[in-house]
């Protein structure tokens, strides 16, 4: 895959917009959600989803998890910060949550 | 299951000396290790395994992942620190790694 381009600042605004469950980090270099689940088993069902999302659209979280919660946070090395790549990913991951 | 009892220093310290791959945190409160595999997917397998021993041994790991790496931490909160349930599962990832 190609070099990625970085979202430009009207780009940002726009996908955050759709994205209210996101939080800008501090840097404006990446964007995260914090999830929170039953247990540890649904945390890691919904894990599985992601990761099948991530190889699905080649494009990796940056992830933790500490029993039933799990914090995502995605940006693009490649972009220098946040690119189409994560807001494409971070719908997916939406949609499955 | 009960409240399991914080190692104390002389168990601590056999307890490490059979850990040598992983590292005592600064506080004493926990170990961890860090993980490099060859890409996302082979990463991921071996979080699976983890993920059983976890669930097996009812003691969740503290754990992060970017693409290829994956760092474990392990700590017991009803213990205030380490104990023998992080020993164990400390063991049981060596074993699969």
């Amino acid at each position: 895959m190609g070099r990625v381009a970085e979202l430009t600042v009207e780009e940002r605004a726009a996908a955050l917009a759709e994205l209210p469950l996101w939080n800008l980090r501090e840097d404006g270099a990446a964007i995260t959600r914090q999830f929170r689940f039953k247990d540890f088993a649904q945390a890691w069902a919904f894990m599985g989803k992601v990761a099948a999302l991530a190889e699905a659209q080649d494009h990796h979280p940056e992830w933790s998890n500490v029993y039933n919660r799990v914090e995502i946070t995605l940006t693009t090395h490649d972009a220098g910060g946040l690119s189409a790549r994560d807001v494409r990913l971070a719908k997916a991951v939406d949609a499955i949550a």
